[in-house]
C-alpha cells in the first residue's frame, strides 16, 4: 500500500533514474530517454547503461549505485532475469519508488516468471520503497510534461486522471487523452487502483478519475475508496468482461481474476461509479464531464435544420433516459416569430424555413433559436442538429455561440451534426470551450445522460447525509 | 406508382429545368444551378425565371413553357402559392418526370397546405408524369455528379443507394456519403419509398441500399418489394421511432404514421432487410459491405498490441455475436516462433514483445501474425487492434496488408485502432481497399458480425428454396 506522498514520488518526481535505456535513438528505438527530453520533462535524468558514457548528450552511469543522488524514480527496463538484482541495488540506494517495466512476471506463463515477481515483493516487504509493475508502461503526467511509456505519446494536460492495467490507455482514445495523468499498474505486484486512486483523490490536477479494471484482489478496499473519490470527482469505470463467455475463457493477461460482472455492476453502481460499456461511451462521458455543466433535470429541446434527423435525434435522446419536453408558450411565440406562418413549432424545432423562406443568416438564426430553447424553464439541456456540408463555420458564428453558453451556465447545450466535414467544424465548435459536437444523436443524449444521472446521484447523497 | 424506366427519368436526367433558380450566387444563396455547374453534371440545364435573361451564362427562360425540348426532369423550386400553376404548365408541356422541393404542402400545419398537395396529385393522377416531393431535396447521382439539392453536397460515386424521408441523407455521414444515389421522398405524395426500391433493384451502380423509414402508407407492397431486392443487394434500413414515447409524441414531419415499431422490426427482419439502430451502426454496416468480404463463420482471431485493450476487443467480438476460438496447434506454433519463449500464445495473441523483445520490424511482426491467424480453418474474421500513436504506417506496411487480403479473399479482417491519430492511420489503412479500421472494437466486432448474419440469411433463402 502506498499513500498519497509516496504516490506522488511516482507522479511527480523531480529526479529520475532511467536503468536500462539504450544507446539507439529514433522513432523504432522506443527510448525512454529520448522521449522525455523531447516531451520537455524539467527534472534531473540519470540513464543507467554500463556501455555508454553518455547518451544523447546526457551522462550515463554504469549502475543505479552511481548516480549522484537519491532519485525520486527508478524506471527499470531490463530483461526480466537482471531485474531483481537491479531492484535490491535501487532498494540499497534509498530509493522510494521503482516502476519495473519488464514483462515476463505474473504475466509470463512459465514458473520463472511468478518466482521472479514473488522475490521483487519479498525484497520491498517491510521497506519504504514501493514497485509499481511489473509488466507496466509505469506513469505518466503531463502536467510535468512525464511519461515513463516507451511508446511516444502526446502530452495534454487535460484534467484526467486513469488507472489502468493495461498500457493502451497511455496512447489514449481517438477523441480524448487518458494521460492527463495516468498510472498503468501492470501486474500489480505492489502498487495496486486503491492506491492510484488515493492519489488522484487529493490531486488537484485531476477533475475526472478514469479506471480501467480487468479485475482486483481486495475488491472491499477498492469499493471503499471508490466511492469516497466518486463522491469528489466524477469516476467512470470501463470494466472489462460483461461476456460471461469472456471471463471464463480468457485469463486476464495480469493475472487477476474477472470476477461476476453483476456483482462488479452493483458494486460500481452503489459506490458511485459510472460504468461504462465501450471506449467510447467512456470517451464521451469525459468529454462532458470536462466541458459541459450537469442538466437540473431530464428535459431536452432540440433545434434541427432537417425536420428527418430532429426525429432521428428526439428518438435518440428518448432512449438515453431524457425527455422531449413540449415547449412553453412564450418559448413558441419567439421561435414561431422567425419562421414561416404556415410552419407548426413543436419539438424538435424545424429552424431551416427561417434560413431558406424567411431570409435569416445562418448563424443568427441557430443561436436564437437555440437561446429560446434554452430559455424555456422545461428545458434543462439543449440539442442543435446540424449539418457540416461545408467545412468552416461563419467567424461570427463562435462569439455567438459562446455568448449563449455565457448566458445559460447551467443548460449544456451539445451538436448532433452528420456529414463529411464533421472534424474541421467539430474543432471550431469545440473551440469556444462551452459545447460538444458529437456524430451521433445517440452518443450526444448519452453524454447529457451520464451528467445529469452524476448530478442525481451526488444530490441524493447530499440529502442522505443532510437526514 | 412509378416503374423503373419512370424511375430512371428521375435518377438519370439527360435535362433538366430548373424552375425558381435565383439570379443570387455565392455560397449562402443555394442555388440549384450554380451547383449543377460545380458539380460538372454533363445534363442539359434550362433555368426559368421570368426575371432573368441569363443567369451565370446559362440561357435563361421565362417559363418552362418557353424551354426549347421536353425535358426529363423539371425541378420546382418556388413559393407554395406558384406551385400548381406550373406543375400544370409541365404537365401540358409532356415533361415525365418532377420534383417540388417546396415545403408547406403536407408537412404544413394549415389546411391550404394539405388542400395544395390534393391538388397536384389529382393533376398527375391518370398522366404519365410523377411527382417527387413535394418538401424534398429530390435526388442525387454522384454517377452522374448530379443533384437538385439547394444544399451542396460531396460527389461520390460509391455503390451507396439511398431512399429516405428527409434531405438530411444528402449530406451524408460523417464516415460514409450515402448519396452514391439518393432519393429523398420527402411527403411522398406520388413517388414513394416502393418507386425507389424498383429502381435501386435494377440499377447496376447499386451494391448497397439504404432505407431511412419513419413510416409508410401501403406497408404490405412495401415488404413485398424490399424483401426482392433484399435477396439481391445488402439492404439496411434505419427504422426512426424505437422508443414507444417517442412516437406518440412527435407526428412525422412529413405526415406519414410512424407505427409500431415491434412490428416493424419483424416486418424488416422477415424481408432479410437489417435494421440499424443508429447511424453509427448504419455507417460501418454500409462500409463492411461495401468492402468486406462475408465471414463464412463466427470465429474471430485478434492480434493485439496490448493485452489489456486485446481483452477489451475479446470482449467486444462475444457481445457482438462472435466468437473467440482456439487457435489450432500449427497455428500456435507458427505464432509462437515470433515470440519470447515464455509467452503464452492465446487468443488474443499479444504481438507486442515481438517486436520489443524479439526485435521483428514492427509491420512485418503485425502482417505475419495477421497471416498465421487467418490461416487457422476456424477462424472467419481477423480482427487486429493496434494503436495510433503515430501518424504514419511504413511504406512497406501497405503492399504487405493488400498482399494478407490477397491470400485470404474470403476472410475479412478489420482494425480496431486507438490513439489521436486514429484519423490519418485509418485513412493510410483504407487506402489499400482491403480492409477498414474502428475506434472502437465493439464497432469493428459490429460490422463483422453484419456481414456474416445476410451471409447466413442468404444461405437459408438458398436453401429453403433447393428443397
Amino acid at each position: 500500500m502506498a499513500n498519497y506522498q509516496q504516490m506522488k514520488l511516482f507522479m511527480e518526481p523531480e529526479s529520475i533514474a532511467a536503468i536500462g535505456v539504450s544507446r539507439q535513438t529514433g522513432p523504432d528505438a522506443y527510448n525512454l530517454l529520448e522521449n522525455l527530453l523531447l516531451y520537455g520533462y524539467a527534472g534531473r535524468l540519470y540513464p543507467v547503461n554500463p556501455n555508454a558514457a553518455e547518451i544523447l548528450g546526457v551522462k550515463t552511469y554504469a549502475s543505479v549505485a552511481d548516480v549522484p543522488e537519491i532519485v525520486d524514480l527508478a524506471v527499470i527496463s531490463l530483461p526480466r532475469d537482471l531485474v531483481t538484482q537491479v531492484v535490491r541495488q535501487c532498494i540499497q540506494k534509498g530509493i522510494r519508488a521503482i516502476v519495473v517495466v519488464t514483462q515476463g512476471f505474473a504475466d509470463a506463463d512459465d514458473e520463472e516468471g511468478k518466482r521472479l515477481q514473488r522475490e521483487i515483493v519479498n525484497m520491498v516487504s517491510g521497506t519504504e520503497t514501493r514497485i509499481l509493475g511489473p509488466n507496466t508502461f509505469g506513469v505518466a503526467n503531463a502536467h510535468l510534461r512525464l511519461s515513463t511509456s516507451y511508446i511516444r505519446i502526446p502530452m495534454e494536460a487535460n484534467g484526467v486522471g486513469t488507472i489502468s492495467q493495461t498500457g493502451g490507455t497511455f496512447v489514449g482514445l481517438t477523441d480524448v487523452r487518458l494521460a492527463g495523468k495516468v498510472i498503468d499498474v501492470g501486474d500489480a505486484c505492489d502498487v495496486n487502483t486503491v492506491d492510484g486512486l488515493r492519489y488522484f483523490e487529493e490531486d488537484d490536477d485531476t477533475r475526472v478519475v478514469v479506471l480501467h479494471i480487468e479485475g482486483m484482489t481486495d475488491a472491499k478496499e477498492f469499493v471503499d475508496t471508490v466511492r469516497r473519490v466518486a463522491l469528489k470527482k466524477p469516476t467512470l469505470a470501463l470494466k472489462v468482461g460483461r461476456s460471461e463467455k469472456l471471463a471464463r475463457a480468457v485469463q486476464s493477461h495480469t493475472g487477476a481474476l474477472i470476477g461476476s460482472d453483476l456483482l462488479w455492476d452493483v458494486a460500481l453502481r452503489s459506490a458511485g461509479v459510472i460504468r461504462v460499456n465501450d471506449i467510447e461511451e467512456l470517451s464521451d462521458a469525459i468529454r462532458a464531464f470536462l466541458r459541459l455543466p450537469a442538466p437540473k433535470g431530464n428535459g431536452v429541446g432540440l433545434t434541427t435544420y432537417t425536420g428527418g434527423f430532429g426525429i432521428i435525434a428526439a428518438d435518440a435522446c428518448c432512449r438515453n433516459g431524457m425527455e422531449l419536453v413540449e415547449f412553453s408558450k412564450p418559448t413558441m411565440d419567439a421561435l414561431s416569430a422567425l419562421l414561416p406562418e404556415w410552419l407548426g413549432v413543436g419539438n424538435p424545432v424545424d429552424i431551416w424555413p427561417g434560413v431558406s423562406i424567411m431570409g435569416h443568416p445562418r448563424a443568427k438564426m441557430e443561436t436564437a433559436a437555440l437561446r429560446h430553447v434554452l430559455s424555456d424553464p422545461g428545458v434543462h439541456a439543449a440539442m442543435a442538429v446540424i449539418s457540416a456540408y461545408q467545412p468552416h463555420l461563419g467567424e461570427e458564428h463562435l462569439p455567438m455561440i459562446r455568448e449563449v453558453a455565457r448566458d445559460f451556465p447551467n443548460k449544456p447545450f451539445v451538436y448532433f451534426m452528420y456529414g463529411m466535414h464533421f472534424e474541421e467544424v467539430r474543432t471550431t465548435l469545440e473551440s469556444t470551450g462551452t459545447t460538444l459536437a458529437f456524430p451521433t444523436p445517440d452518443r450526444a443524449a448519452r453524454a447529457l445522460m451520464h451528467l445529469r444521472r452524476r448530478d442525481e446521484y451526488l444530490q441524493s447523497q447530499a440529502s442522505r447525509h443532510a437526514s
